[in-house]
């Protein structure tokens, strides 16, 4: 039986790059394809951003491929749907490679003093996807306002101990827990706490940083970093600062892995300045279909789609962002042309 | 009556940096300087992080001058000394400039194609000192462990406040605040609302950002940002972060602020990695006097000690992390000639 793939484009350059990775996914899988909708020109037709159809439809698919949705402003109650279908599916495990094929190179001066040199950036963060400030417990009393961070014992040993079998599956040397057990003693104490107790049975370096420190080090010295563990919150920031060592958040896929079905999305999002013009780079949305093939074990192909993106981007067949004149539509056919002629 | 300072030297690195940052301290200026200690080598000595008598001397003190401290491995309910001084004191807004004096240059490229390009950074990051998760409401119930997050209404007024009143103080034409109300709706919901309310008593640009958006902007376009408010962790990160656009920590001063007392610190630690070898950048702690001038009202001076440093760098009169060869105390000598022949 085929696997079933749910493709949410969504709003803006998501309905013009996730079209393109399609046809990579067609192209190089088997897969029966449903489409769902959700986002803000849904909500303007139906006034649900994650209409319960979608939901049903996510509910029978084992893979689904999201695109980016617009915020509203101004409409109350509103629930990123993509934080719903994390709590829905229970999709745990938030990983984004930051891999910039070796060619970006950042550099600094001061003066005639070169301090910055980052090459060959190529690192995982695996970010807790379901608790923390996430939890969606919050309050207010006269005029104070309280959050609960939680952190449970379970989650943590679940996400720490899928850390390691990535670095583990993917030949990685290193796990590296990003924390801030200096202030947050009880929450993040047993956080790094799992982290290391997880880590025994493991024969991968385990090291740990604050989260402060961490979010200088990640740029200054990435080579620091091979996998990286974290809590939800530390997560969502770090990994889009993370994107800078691409040079582009166009080239920045991602995934959101429960034990019975993953999301795959791109990290940029809905980019309404440049929706409609056909020049948004598609390489995030085709590399979350190179993640796809990860994930359900078809790692070649995966390779194979990472390597022709490496191609077009050595060859200069890019979009606007990464200082090309390509359309959207043109970067995905040289992509094609690469795969089909290897 | 002279003002009375307080300096705590502390360990590694601060040992060699205050000192300097001292001898520029009374030569601008006539203050009563009293010495206090606190740090890991006072724990050695005396069983106590932050001696009772230190507190003391900061109670009658106007200003604290303080170094670095190394935190220890496995003492229980350490609670850093920094962390207590500004519980004590209500230092409620942390002040942290990123000015990189026009000299740093950070390119990037991706194959032939440039696409980061930041000069003259000149940012001040200002965060909320007091709550959020740093008030230390932590417990654990079987195997979860719950922090609270409180963002309050006064808190929040007070920082928002300080921060409009510095942007206009300081002529500065913006004031951005960081947030992550589109899940923390109740607590961020009211830092957010707050901002707004603030704002609109000052003739002065407001706009916000998500903090996961805002770590990406704060290096990829600097230029965005000129005041940023944020709450306590956030800022806890993203000045740590925003560091890396001075290419060096030793770069980094920042200031504690209360109602009636103010505490300095470089942002880099105790180092002990090159302490005791007296090649530290005394630079960070010599703008903390900077900022103290600023303080109490005689910016001329800070200006000139901010010019004597961007001379030093230009003139290549820096210490390693900055690509010179200098020491320590060669690179605050250069810096008090400057000062003296001016
Ligand atoms: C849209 C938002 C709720 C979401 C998050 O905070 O997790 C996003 O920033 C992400 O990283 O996927
Ligand atoms: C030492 C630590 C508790 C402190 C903090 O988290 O505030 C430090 O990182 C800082 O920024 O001054």
């Amino acid at each position: 039986m085929k696997r079933k793939v749910l493709v949410i484009e969504g709003d803006g350059i998501g309905k013009e790059v996730i079209p393109e990775a399609v046809k990579l996914l067609t192209l190089l899988g088997d897969f029966e394809i449903l489409k769902g909708d959700a986002g803000l020109e849904c909500y303007r037709r139906c006034k649900e951003f994650l209409p319960r159809e979608t939901l049903e439809k996510a509910e029978e698919s084992d893979i689904i491929l999201f695109g980016a949705v617009t915020s509203p402003k101004g409409v109350k109650d509103y629930k990123s749907p993509i934080l719903t279908l994390r709590k829905t599916f229970n999709l745990y495990a938030n990983v984004r490679p930051i891999n910039n094929f070796g060619l970006l190179r950042l550099e600094g001066y001061l003066g005639k003093n070169k301090f910055l040199d980052v090459k060959n950036v190529d690192l995982v963060i695996i970010r807790e996807n379901t608790e923390d400030l996430y939890v969606g417990f919050e309050r207010e009393l006269y005029d104070i306002a309280i959050a609960d961070r939680v952190v449970s014992k379970k989650a943590s040993e679940r996400i720490v101990r899928f850390a390691f079998e990535y670095a583990k599956e993917n030949k990685r040397k290193r796990v590296s827990c990003i924390h801030k057990a200096n202030v947050l003693k009880v929450t993040d104490g047993l956080f790094l706490k799992t982290f290391y107790e997880v880590a025994k049975n493991y024969k991968i370096e385990a090291d740990d940083y604050l989260v402060d420190s961490a979010s200088y080090l990640l740029i200054k010295e990435p080579e620091r970093f091979d996998v990286i563990v974290t809590t939800n919150m530390f997560g969502d920031i770090l990994s889009d600062e993370a994107s800078l060592l691409l040079g582009s958040l166009g080239l920045a896929p991602s995934a959101n892995i429960g034990e019975r079905k993953a999301l795959f999305e791109p990290v940029h999002g809905s980019a309404p300045d440049i929706a409609g013009k056909g020049i948004a780079n598609p390489m995030a949305a085709i590399l979350c279909v190179a993640m796809i093939f990860d994930y359900i074990g078809e790692k070649e192909k995966g390779n194979l789609i990472r390597e022709a993106i490496k191609h077009c981007i050595e060859e200069g067949k890019v979009t606007k962002d990464l200082g090309g004149s390509l359309k959207t539509h043109e970067v995905a056919e040289e992509i094609i042309k690469y795969v089909t002629n290897y």
